[in-house]
């Protein structure tokens, strides 16, 4: 027989909006919910007796119940909610994780009730909880960003098959990823993550950039010198190259203006940094 | 032998991105072309002459060269720039159509050369060039709408396969599309794109809303009425449907807050309006 | 007031699966339906008046009733079933449309009711029915094809940006999309979607191929020579190129055996022909 | 200061398409490569120092180079191939990651040059290199399969939230990621990748399944039991449901026949096992 080192089973994409109308005017708050559950379920496997086994079709129901309970102010204290509520509920898990994806509405000028949907980024959290502990990590997906001036690339190493041409001064474009940890359940997670960002976003704008490597530290440093509830942070940023169109086969120069973007192949930089 | 009574051949997906450097700040417009030609080319499917084909590859070169002699000002007089080089160069072409899609980016807060992509939405323009004619549509892609007041749906047509219950006050979401032809060639096409785009947006959310149809129609009727140098005007708004959480089950009400948004399946809303 | 010149709507993305369990074997049939109605609905638009709106929610539940009152036997004889229905039941409609896509799935060797999905490609219908004609034009999509050998480019006409060298030997590759008219609604449609699928495979592998256009060409051509039933047909056959690797930077040489594919830009070809 | 506590580069969705001409009749491998180099980089994240930075371009180009010199036999012996390259020549690195995924082609009937791509299904590697050790870990992607019968779900947890009835005969749909690692570095991988792959259909396909769970084990414990050389198996299952239309509300019944297929939510149900 076989032995289980792993199981973990839920349900995904679970998705809410939610009306908040409480309010001077509507808010509209739109998620994608992801539950898993981690525990001893090895009879469900081993024997297909499924006493232990809450349906994954109940934590899609519970999702919509604890929202109309408490509606989500934050998708942190959301995904604690609803990750408190399962392991309370369910005897055999020793972990859940609640993972919530938001997409941004914002309100078309001063309308009461109407919105758009204004990025194609995402805020993002995942919440473990555990019979003993309880761990936070919010972040961002798909921020796309562009830096026309202030980024470079040389002195790198160089072998028989590298080709590529030292930059004093390139296009450098990415889309960001990032995923911070919070030391903390009692934060306004609201805020952080507006001012996150935005710090993000500043040093990434200001940075000298000798590669993408030297900026990714920048940026996360900069997170860790500044918000005291952040304990550690991990940045992915592909590069997502632009390269510059040869037109000198045409009798034209090309000073840096015209460039061709490209998705694949891609550079891919990622790091994870403490204090 | 077979009768050829449609040809059409071309470049698609060719991606630019230029910066626009000669200003206070930079600029970045971001591209995806497709160019495609019409006309008699019926030897090269017969035969196998290619000696009047241009290959596509040229086509894609062509871009580059043309964006690099005349910067990218507005999608539109890209599109008519592009369009009027291959009517000139390619002599067996009857039609030249050029479609642009435009990805947005915003400056970083006040940095010069740091940008953060805005939007999912997109811009676009069809530009058809003939010997005797010139026609330009241009448009907005993906923008994501969201009521959540003054949207009704009553006093539908029942039939015995009909469910659906009467709605005084429900949730309207769509991800717009429209398009619209401009009677001119000289107009300040960024402007206007800025001012359709927002008169559509305000429509959507100021009228009182008594179907899809209805805030459609009030769309393109504003816009025709606002706008001397739009003639026509086709918008497409799939009904993304947001069905309110059935909570009865679990002993609470549901008083408009708690929605499951769907993208499966969708309605489907489209028409055309002239004066 | 402005006048409405098109107007359709209905519901796309309704998904079906049936399994047909009165055989030797279950069978299963899974379909992507598109329903759409035009006529006379002017009322909506202008005045908010819904009283001849069918609403698209019917239309859905239509389409579960109909499969189980008359399992799919083919897409095209379901898309005829469901338009017959609509334009039946709603009077203010001049013309029903029904677009169907089929996911194709095959039995796990001999077990009777398992089953894996054997493709990405795709088997289309679309019916169209007015008061006074019916057309079916079924086709194919997603269909990803290469040829390794006996495909040239060469002759082409040259500019001064042209700088794509000529090929006595290259890769074709291409990404089908075929749709034919049938000339009749009595058919054997599913004996006839394999054999014309066969003969436009057959042909590309065969062909002796001096562009696109000519290989596009000669497989419309096959078809309508060896289908009696086909009016017409239309092909689009993007060029996927792959790109010959250069390794004579590294002292290699690459006798057409190392390439990168890319998706784009890609080549664009399109043609309809017809007796 | 910040401290970096993990830190990887490297190039990914790098596509090669080889065409291996020296056989009976020619063959295509269409792979899409990810290498990830990781070790002692700090300083070029720190000080922007790049000199033990090979460019991710090169490593682009080493794909190529290397595909020239040994051609692709299976992915697992080119992923190999590669990750050994790499470690010999960046002496700051302690782990190279090349991760694989393979196309399908297959032959259009008994031609020589002419492919069909035969399924959305990757076959997948991951070649993990360090100083001391080599570890390989190849599976399945996007395998879509559906039993039709015996498959069941009873039995299972209930709470106030939950709705769904017991089922003793429903549709069971998944789309099938498998990942196993090898014993050996010395194996044939293309005949064990063949054989693997039909013993998971096989079992699943025969399985009186009470649950996914109690599928995905069987599967995974059948894999093991069966080949020697697999050390463990990871299987990830999401239940992609097919709901069973409710007909009644029309006077119908509906014995198991007709279904709606749903991407949204899904069921996540995930386990690894070992001897």
């Amino acid at each position: 027989m076989a032995h289980l080192t792993f199981n973990s089973y839920g349900k995904t994409r679970v998705r809410l909006l939610q009306v908040l109308r409480d309010r001077n005017r509507d808010e509209v708050v739109e998620l994608s919910v992801k539950i898993l559950l981690q525990g001893d379920f090895d009879d469900s496997y081993q024997t297909g007796n499924n006493s232990a086994v809450l349906p994954t079709d109940t934590m899609k129901n519970t999702v919509y119940v604890i929202a109309r309970q408490k509606p989500v102010e934050s998708i942190e204290s959301f995904a604690l909610d609803l990750g408190g509520h399962f392991l309370k509920r369910v005897r055999n898990i020793s972990n859940v994780i609640v993972e919530i994806k938001q997409t941004p509405w914002s309100h078309i000028s001063e309308h009461n009730g109407a919105f758009v949907q204004s990025a194609r980024e995402r805020r993002v959290t995942r919440a473990q909880l555990s019979r003993s502990n309880i761990s936070i990590e919010s972040g961002i997906r798909y921020l796309q960003i562009l830096k026309t001036r202030h980024s470079a690339f040389t002195g790198f190493m160089k072998d028989e098959y590298t080709t590529l041409p030292e930059a004093r001064d390139r296009l450098l474009g990415t889309v960001l990823a990032a995923n911070w940890t919070y030391s903390d359940q009692a934060l306004d997670f609201n805020r952080l993550h507006k001012e996150i960002r935005s710090r993000l976003l500043e040093v990434f704008a200001a940075h000298d950039s000798f590669s993408v490597q030297h900026t990714l530290y920048a940026m996360g440093e900069a997170v860790l010198a500044t918000f005291n509830s952040v304990r550690e942070i991990a940045l992915t940023m592909p590069n997502k190259h632009c390269l510059l169109a040869d037109l000198s086969r045409f009798g034209l120069d090309n000073p840096n203006q015209v460039f061709i973007p490209t998705d694949e192949p891609s550079g891919h930089i990622e790091a994870r940094l403490t204090r």
